[in-house]
């Protein structure tokens, strides 16, 4: 028996499955939601915090990362876990989508992605290749493939030509994991838009090449939630079901709940931090804006039957104060407040797939969240 | 024997003392340092964070909080500690110097100040009267004065008349502090700029209408630190030895050495966390420029042996590249470790005054600053 990557189903629940992957760094149990160290940090809060929140595991930005400090550089230090002071596990992305998102002057060939660096203006190339020795230099746990992200809607041959693409990238990057230290595992990213011929074309291939696991990528860009969870309910059954499945990028806790019912294992997401950053408060009773003057006077805190302290020991009308006055702490109390509640939404579907209740613990938070917010006092 | 404020006197050392402050809320340690919570907040950090530096009491300002969200807002959600949860002791200036420095279009007149808020235009007044109400509002611990704080240099004529105009003040405010709760403390500003014979007529007429404490204004406004040091060799003795003595907006660790030196016993400044988000530690070894590039591949931490954990558990290379990346985090350990290493020095000084070795202590002190930091590796 190895001390490398795992996954273990542990029940399902109709199409919805909890399980317990094993990394090099610790356990995660699943569905699990990874919050984003974008730049090797959580914005606003220490690594201990995001422990607290109940994270078992990070997401790092290989593109971020690449650019500054630099992998080579992370790797001298000591990886990415020392670096950021994190020690549980760690999936980084390849980089690909952050090249089509954020950098400017960038051409995709059948090599790879050539772009310009938004800190200091290099140009810089991320091939297959390259993007899985970057990923094996910060020393992530879990590492994506390559892909080719394009934005939706689309023309149906540039995402089949995307898709093809990717595919060949992925057969790359699973040759190019090969020099990796063992134990690590490399994940396949299923392309393909909203096509669904496309879609379960690539979910083929990818099985057919072997992944420690499978996402689903290219999703998340501004499409409307039915076509997203059109996507994930074909594409999940045809992946291996002894294998993690991750919706990457996804979502409110709305996506959550949808697509886990329809068997997705793993999501990322900044929504809960940048939100946090912007005054909105994620809670059992729905979101909250704090901006919002109806809590200025307000003494009662977000959730006083809250585990997260920053949702029970500071009154409405503070953390309204902290926004309105755009104090650091307003951001960091709400982003303590919405991680914790991801992560308490997360061991809440654990819990019920474990029990065979997700549909009527589902029903339940969605209900909640209907009721809407605490009537005004 | 009352529950109310109390100053008593455990030691001296040459002109240095040490003592403890009994508040509504709780002891002060002296000499003792405020970290100033401008808006209800000491910028990115939780109250346990900045308790957990070491302080006993920390300074609000009344400029801020009377314009957002208001005295009288904080006094219905049950006064500033509870609204900030801070159950300790706190001190709020009077807004007077805030008003000068921050507000246009003010007017001074024998009655108190007419100005404009920078938050939304609103005209508002600052008499006497009225910084006493807000800071009874706002439940302070230590109430200031209201005074006038001019620029230095100036006109020896407009400083007599601004110390003049602040006695006046002075005396309405002891008038109007008969109507505050029981056990709060008021002090009074020794004014008078850089000019000796003003300075001490300021003190002996404070002295006269009798206050609980006394506080030197109208420094730390860019004069050098000499005459800075100046006044204050000056004005200590002149002060009641029975009365804590509080040097406003002070200062470098440096400063704190001299004035404690020269019998001060209270200080506030927001060098530590200023300081600490433009990436610059205070440390035992003197400031330290994270920003810097020689920090960039340096795995040690700032001082290993620091009680505060972000100056152990992170490397200043990781510490560079949050400030370098310009990340919330960065912000947030700079202003731990540099409360941290402030109140380090006021309990050193604390102790030292105790034994009667304060002299030794800070010239200690001292030369490890002058040895500069750790030697490149």
């Amino acid at each position: 028996m190895s001390n490398g990557f795992a996954f273990q189903l542990l029940k399902t629940d109709g199409a919805a499955r909890t399980g317990e992957m094993r990394t090099p760094h610790g356990n995660v149990r699943t569905p699990a939601f990874m919050p984003v160290g974008t730049q090797a940090t959580v914005k606003g809060l220490s690594p201990e915090q995001v422990r607290g929140t109940g994270a078992d595991i990070l997401l790092g930005n290989t593109y971020h990362l690449m650019l500054r400090p630099g992998a080579e550089r992370i790797a001298e230090l000591g990886g990415l876990h020392a670096f950021m002071n994190w020690p549980h596990p760690i999936l980084t992305d390849s980089g690909g989508f952050q090249v089509m998102s954020l950098s400017k002057l960038r051409k995709v060939d059948a090599d790879g992605v050539t772009f310009r660096s938004h800190v200091d203006g290099a140009m810089l190339e991320l091939s297959p290749e390259r993007a899985i020795e970057v990923q094996s230099l910060l020393g992530a746990d879990i590492i994506m493939q390559l892909d080719e992200c394009l934005q939706l809607p689309a023309p149906r041959e540039d995402i089949a030509r995307a898709m093809q693409l990717s595919l060949r990238w992925a057969e790359r990057c699973k040759r190019a994991f090969d020099k990796v230290p063992a134990g690590r595992a490399l994940f396949g990213i299923v392309q393909g838009g909203d096509d669904h011929l496309l879609r379960a074309e690539s979910a083929r291939a990818l099985t057919d090449i072997g992944f420690d696991g499978y996402a689903i990528g290219g999703l998340a860009v501004g499409e409307p939630q039915s076509v997203m969870l059109h996507v994930v309910e074909q594409v999940a059954p045809a992946l291996p079901a002894d294998r993690p499945r991750y919706l990457m990028g996804v979502g409110t806790p709305d996506d959550l709940i949808y697509a886990v019912a329809r068997g997705m294992d793993m999501f990322d997401c900044v929504l809960p931090t940048r939100n946090g950053r912007h005054g909105l408060a994620f809670t059992r009773f729905g979101p909250i804006n704090l901006r919002n003057a109806r809590h200025a006077a307000d003494l009662r805190p977000l959730d006083a039957e809250s585990a997260c302290p920053a949702a029970r020991d500071y009154s409405r009308a503070y953390l309204h104060h902290l926004v309105r006055a755009n104090e650091m702490l307003g951001a960091i109390l709400l982003s303590l407040v919405n991680l914790s509640y991801y992560q308490e939404l997360m061991q809440g579907m654990r819990r019920a797939i474990g029990q065979g209740t997700f549909a009527a613990f589902s029903a339940s938070v969605k209900e909640q969240w209907g009721r809407g917010d605490l009537p005004p006092l």
